[in-house]
């Protein structure tokens, strides 16, 4: 991975907010005024002037595409085993992740970080907690090759869909093209993820000037976090993905992970553990919470970010509030109907044990091994 | 699991096609007229009259437990691991199968045996390859709690869906009850299960009438499926399902995998490997095939069990003819949106590592072994 490059892409991508050499103790509220060009869908005429932006549905443009990418999003086809795919670990049965303090992956391997929600995961300003994606099309395809999680290869991963005339015929449908490569797959993926958009939560209803849409404790709750000081990394649509933040700002967090965060890309020592500011749309699906997934509930999260982040110390009260106004950001589901995936045909490699390559490897270095004389 | 009483429940279904005692080799194509019952809503008038019955939709009668049933059965919550759902390995994707020789459990264990479609499985006589239990509310408590699968237990798996106030409200809705036990989860699920069939396939509107769906090529191929004898265990509406055969009749069946079907139950020596017979309906889509998962494709199958089964065997080009018939057995998949689940509390009981009994009990032993004077 070429950390120089995706530096680059990451400070080209012209968006204020996505500051690593930023602390979020140092940020002022006035910086979050950028994140608001994202809500510029919403009616200016009605929508509260608040840190927190409306989020709005998103209009699918290219029909053919989502529909492929869907697919392939549910296609455990793309795993080297034949039983992972992206809604594995990003369920939308489940907030898009998948409630774990850290992955299951192929042979249940252990992932080494929390899982990160795909819904309204287009808003973010880069992707992965290090931002070493500069998109979900970059992102799409870390997983499917990825030792850890899906443990294939895109070559194998292509020689599988390249096998399923119903696949050949989508791909076609959706790019005009006789070829299915990689950069297809990705493309697809991202735009099905791309229409994975919460709106009409209660909270965008109170913004969009439904007064009677919090109840007062959720209002009171949002107030404190308005003042306390969460805003300045937890604004705009999404509530956050918009800047990269260190956890640990006031006293340093404790944990037994060993992920340095962007600190890990670039070597620098300010930036370790920086890692992309989480967004808390839907946060009362999407636990358990932090990178490490070390925080089993909402008032844990909340407790620990005020007293690290913030230098405080909220009662059992004010964190029940807060608590109270994070789960007026659950939104509405993305609703779809479970895809149909073109079933294999006689050309489609089978996933272990049926992988002939495996098994060629095998009598292969069988043979070899009777040749030098050794027991096989 | 007591033997006796599943014998006698399976006796007990009335079905004068359940007969373990025959053999698809003595079998007469008469026999297959007792299935023909099931098929008493298609129009009589206009049906022809074959060994395979046309395949009729289900009409939901319970639609808060059919929902609430879906709910379940996509919910990773019901495994020790929170990893693994129902669909995991009865992916409705993927013809509800997994498209595996035999399926991964928890911890990634590999299965004795391949995972049969869910699809069209109320039309079981029983369920399970060796049909120890009589349906699939008996069928659906099995895998939650077998160690090799979701590896939990039904008591764990009733904490977490009693601290969730939804699944609390949808059990009320459904059973009219203000408590959940184990048998309205069974319930719920084999409810659900018992919509997922897949009626109008190509063969179903050519068993009504219209002769211009089947092609050349799938017509001769089914009147070779049926003069070749194959109609004597795979008949009535779901192509099977009906009986338990011995796998190898004429010749033996090689493998190595030690499943002894119904035998392995009833410990009699003619019993061994007996199965049930599977449905072929959407057969295109549950390979690979057999119990054992070791016929890659269908050429592969209708080839073994020709020579097997039937003494016969087929050219290459009676099987591609019989191959394309057993295609138009797809049917139309069920169609239904992804059900969001109703997330956990701080109440809910959480997977591994944040399960508190086996880190008290790691603690106790580590105690333990201090106390020992031992080395933690």
């Amino acid at each position: 991975m070429n950390v120089q490059v995706v530096m680059v892409s990451l400070l080209t991508l012209g968006m204020a907010t996505a500051v690593w050499a930023e602390d979020a103790a140092k940020a002022e509220p006035a910086k979050t005024e950028a994140a608001g060009d994202a809500a510029k869908t919403a009616d200016a005429g009605t929508v509260k002037d608040e840190p927190i932006k409306p989020l709005e549905a998103v209009t699918v443009k290219d029909e053919a595409k989502v529909e492929l990418g869907k697919k392939l999003y549910f296609d455990p086809r793309l795993s080297k085993s034949g039983f992972i795919s992206c809604n594995s670990c990003h369920n939308l049965s489940m907030g898009g992740t998948d409630n774990l303090q850290t992955s299951i992956g192929d042979h249940w391997q252990q992932g080494p970080i929390n899982a990160p929600t795909v819904l309204n995961s287009s808003m973010n300003v880069a992707q992965f907690w290090d931002g070493r994606a500069k998109d979900l099309k970059e992102q799409a395809g870390g997983p499917i090759a990825n030792p850890g999680e899906m443990a294939f290869t895109h070559e194998l991963a292509l020689d599988v869909l390249k096998s399923i005339p119903q696949y050949q015929d989508e791909f076609k449908s959706a790019f005009n093209k006789d070829a299915i490569d990689i950069d297809m797959v990705k493309d697809a993926i991202a735009a099905f993820e791309d229409t994975l958009v919460t709106p009409d939560a209660k909270f965008d209803k109170w913004l969009k000037g439904d007064d009677s849409a919090l109840s007062e404790t959720e209002l009171k709750g949002y107030k404190l976090f308005k003042e306390s000081g969460c805003v300045a990394c937890h604004n705009g649509p999404a509530v956050g993905g918009a800047s990269f933040q260190k956890m640990g700002v006031v006293e340093p967090y404790k944990t037994d992970n060993p992920a340095e965060g962007v600190g890990g890309l670039t070597k620098k020592d300010e930036d370790r553990f920086k890692f992309k500011v989480p967004t808390l749309r839907n946060v009362e699906l999407t636990y358990p919470y932090f990178h490490d997934g070390a925080a089993k509930t909402l008032e844990d999260a909340v407790h620990t970010m005020g007293q690290l982040q913030l230098g405080k110390k909220f009662t059992d009260e004010e964190t029940a509030d807060i608590v109270a106004f994070l789960k007026t950001l659950t939104g509405k589901q993305p609703e779809f109907q479970l895809p149909i995936l073109p079933p294999s045909t006689n050309e489609t490699p089978r996933p272990e044990p049926f992988n002939k390559a495996d098994k060629d490897k095998a009598k292969q270095k069988d043979a070899g091994a009777k040749a030098d004389g050794k027991q096989s």
